[in-house]
């Protein structure tokens, strides 16, 4: 496999991975920086033009892989691949945040939900007509996902 | 950084770099199987219960990174990271695919986008209360966007 380098780090006001967000969605307003390196920083051009963004990142924190786990929205085990968990094989985490501004090599952006320290692994662009998708089932989460604002992290996956 | 290892690997109908779809979008009907090797298999659980999932792979076949590149949907230079390009750094790709079936390691998905044999790294659910946002501009590709059926990939990342 190719190898895998940050291209930045992200800077947030979370520096405990217990009683955080669970998602962009939980905490819409809180800000945060991405720092992209120096020999990143010609890429960044045109970013602004949009409103939202996708930020690849690497679970740093995280040091299993577990199939099956307890996610946070749920009391029941699921596969893995059915839910957001970081202790997942290769251990990157997607979050869509809103794109604040970018100045030279720093990108704010609001609804961060990542660790302070993050490593940084992509940036791309989110398009509705490419992004969005009318769904037909939402598995194990169809009935307990309006509350998210209530649900933080907790040890589970420490 | 921790060492990315493919979880299985992706088969569709696409063999060459060329005249590919674009984005699912472009080919909604066009079926591939997701392999996911053995020792992975149980982090399936329950995935069958969505309609739509975001699947992680490597762009195996991109052997440059270009900060500066002209996308398949624009005729003008832009910052890589506001693009899907391929020849990005860390060669991360991210497509969202409608899920048909799982039936042991194989999951039958429509809509895939990427080159036969390109190894699969994660598999997440898409979940329209985490992953749909509003957006207020979605930047140099605004105007432009309406006839991606109509575009195939050519020969600019190779």
């Amino acid at each position: 496999m190719k190898e895998i380098k940050p291209i930045g780090v992200i800077h947030s006001p979370y520096t405990d991975l217990k009683n955080m967000p669970i998602q962009p969605k939980s905490a819409p307003e809180v800000e945060g920086q991405l720092e992209i390196f120096e020999e990143y920083t010609d890429g960044l051009k045109d970013l602004d033009g949009f409103s939202h963004i996708y930020i690849l990142f690497s679970f740093h924190k995280s040091v299993r892989t577990d199939l099956i786990v307890k996610p946070f929205m749920d009391e029941k085990l699921r596969g893995v691949f059915s839910t957001r968990s970081p202790n997942r094989p290769n251990h990157i985490g997607i979050s869509i945040v809103e794109l604040v501004k970018v100045e030279e090599n720093i990108v704010t952006v609001k609804g961060i939900d990542a660790l302070d320290g993050t490593p940084l692994l992509d940036i791309k662009p989110y398009m509705r007509k490419f992004d969005e998708h009318t769904t037909s089932r939402e598995g194990w989460q169809d009935n307990n996902i309006d509350d998210i604002k209530d649900i933080k992290s907790d040890d589970r996956f420490l």
